[in-house]
């Protein structure tokens, strides 16, 4: 339709970067488009730590779950979901804020990631590529303690960006009917709606694998919700102070 | 930097629209530029509810504070969380799915707020505007039952869209020393710089309220985290089957 929409259509997750560096003032540019998404009333909770090669990145790459490109990638973001800040505003007025509550956690987490897709979004138009790491979930305490956040801040996932040094194909979506309903929430017709689709995700592993590894999208989903999903969250969300009530 | 980062660097909330209407094709294709955003392990956890003008979404508004723009809109998205999808992908492979989660819920609330701002992004990019709209969960479940929205999914936040007959100033954002950090957190120098911050803040108020409003963004803060924040949510979210474990 324009260049913009065939850009965000364009969407791929990059995970091999060529060693290019990207200057500070373009993670600085792309940080501060980030900042200009909307944020829920005006609350900017959002809080983008940018972690450089070395042993503290090495560490986040194990961590991840073995993710080499988290510590290959030029540039590495970790976005906080940061209601600290709001702690020393009220501070600054004699004020205490009540905090726990889960609709704050919840708004924290939706500003992190409007701004963190404005921050893809950017990129991308720069021609760089990237890949959220939500695997920063799976030792997330212990990612915590590493950015050393304090209380009321949590790390929500990361942000590799870097040239990029594949080319992979764009991922079919489900079919538009799927996820636009009208009016009403009504899935009666999904079930064959997703059989269709199940196979055209077949036939893009097929092709992108060389024929090693053909799976259908409910095969996928079905094999992994039927696993524990990162039972330790409530608990470590608990001890940051989110989600107590 | 660049046309795309331009528009990012654009963005201010547009609540009057003009009453030239959207085509459904074009909703169509916003709501696909939305599909191509990252999604947390291929879960695709975001449906959307267009809702049409009238009964409904007049309901809507009024659910969500009497805001009038969401009844005025020309396009109202609801961008629901959905895990049900995920039981059903289950249910075609004889799997029992382990719901609950606080990841689960947070994946896909996650999922809405990617997809959601590349329709805004998309929007703003054919020269529309919009709104999000939090307010939907002051009376979440009115909201969800008037959706008629299953166990499993709820209603993360609303986007009115439409023509701009409005053109607001783009509002200053926290400096970007407060908000991208290095290596580590350390907010020891922030409250110096919320101060000067807060200024500008005010000034912004001052001009676009003719004198009538001037409050700092840390006044602003103070007063709103003092109150308790949607004390419903984690009971309503409970009901849904979330946030459980």
């Amino acid at each position: 339709m324009n260049p913009m929409i065939d850009l965000l259509n364009s969407h791929r997750s990059i995970r091999k970067f060529t060693a290019e560096p990207i200057d500070q003032a373009t993670v600085d540019a792309l940080v501060q488009a980030g900042q200009a998404a909307a944020t829920s009333s005006f609350i900017q909770a959002c809080t983008v730590i940018q972690v450089s090669q070395g042993e503290r990145r090495d560490a986040l790459a194990e961590m991840a779950g073995n993710q080499p490109y988290v510590a290959a990638a030029p540039v590495f973001l970790v976005f906080c979901a940061d209601m600290k800040r709001h702690q020393l505003a009220c501070g600054m007025h004699d004020a205490e804020m009540l905090s726990g509550y889960t609709e704050q956690f919840l708004t924290a987490s939706l500003d992190c990631a409007l701004f963190a897709q404005n921050v893809m979004v950017a990129a991308e138009s720069l021609g760089l590529g990237g890949v959220y790491i939500g695997g920063l979930r799976n030792q997330i305490a212990a990612v915590a303690d590493l950015l050393e956040l304090p209380e009321l801040v949590y790390p929500v996932f990361g942000l590799c960006l870097g040239q990029p040094d594949q080319n992979p194909e764009v991922k079919p979506r489900l079919p538009l009917d799927v996820v636009l309903k009208h009016d009403r929430y009504d899935d009666s017709a999904d079930a064959e709606r997703i059989a269709a689709y199940d196979a055209s995700v077949r036939e893009y592993y097929r092709t992108r694998t060389g024929g090693n590894k053909e799976m259908s999208w409910s095969e996928q989903i079905s094999g992994m919700l039927v696993k524990e999903a990162r039972p330790h969250m409530l608990p470590f969300l608990n001890t940051k102070g989110f989600i107590k009530r």
